[in-house]
């Protein structure tokens, strides 16, 4: 839990008592591959902070399996629309590979924030750090050609997740085919 | 002014005190029509509350305009991403309608956020709302046909801006030829 408390730290300045009442709030849960965390259509209860491992979320699309967020290590990760509103997901939170994850639950981040304006500065940073990602997702789906959106997805994402993702998850994150996906990787490996 | 003081006093709660310092913090500024308040390309250095008027932000895509948002009175606006991380802005915020707005700069909102865990409640709030905001209309222009796309506009945006914004800027904010739109505007009146 090292890592937990530089990261927030780092964000918000936290004294040991702080990091203590923060800590206590926490719930460490192991997921077993392909566990679904959060399913879709029900309320996401927890923000995670993972320890280690390997998760995504996902929509279905026409029946098939829309990946939209790719997480690892020392990452948060929740179905973020669902926990900050509170309403039914459209996303389901899955596992990708074994994880150790600390679940903080919205009750739990509520009392949080009345305690402290660090801790609202934490819910702050979460939200425009979404917010710009949701954005910058939307415009590179927009306006990139396949090379470039796997370009920017190289660029953005962790090594592990670019190295772990199967290939098939990748391909429906950048809205193009597996053989469109292994053609570009191609590409960039020759060029 | 009465209205910000009651938005800002049912999100945050504020005693008269704290909304004599935010107010002190506010500049009102007067914009006539087609006054560009913030350029693509430069920073965003305010948010802005609209006490009465008609805005929009827009960005380039093959030397056309795509309006992404519009606001009116009682409203936050400001090129959102711009503004929370203080990098160049991809958009352009622009006044439709005569209109009167209270800027408050990113120094003074941050000095807020210092004093009190109101304000960033209300910075949290802002953000949690943009995110959800970006992120639902991204998903209605992934998954929705047309005068799908109509309907999620005309039942999310309040009245004055489906009534009052320009038919062509519609069309390009829902992704859509302006045929279409008057198209599917007789289609929905006649039904």
């Amino acid at each position: 839990m090292n890592e937990l408390y530089q990261i927030l730290n780092k964000l918000i300045g936290l004294t040991k008592e702080e990091w203590q009442d923060f800590y206590t709030k926490l719930n460490r849960k192991e997921y077993n591959a392909k566990t679904v965390i959060i399913n879709e259509g029900s309320i996401a209860q927890n923000l995670y902070f993972i320890e280690n491992g390997l998760l995504r979320t996902y929509h279905l699309q026409d029946g098939k399996e829309m990946n939209t967020y790719f997480a690892c290590d020392t990452q948060f990760i929740s179905t973020f629309s669902s926990f900050i509103s509170q309403a039914p997901s459209f996303e389901t939170l899955e596992v990708i590979e074994h994880s150790i994850v600390y679940e903080l639950s919205y009750k739990k981040l509520n009392i949080l924030y009345q305690e402290s304006s660090k801790f609202e500065k934490l819910g702050r940073i979460l939200a425009e750090k979404n917010y710009l990602c949701v954005l910058d997702r939307t415009l590179t789906m927009q306006t990139k050609n396949a090379k470039e959106k796997y370009l920017e997805f190289i660029k953005n994402y962790e090594t592990k997740i670019v190295q772990r993702v199967p290939q098939h998850m990748i391909a429906t994150f950048l809205g193009i085919t597996p053989e469109s996906l292994s053609r570009i990787k191609k590409e960039i490996f020759i060029s």
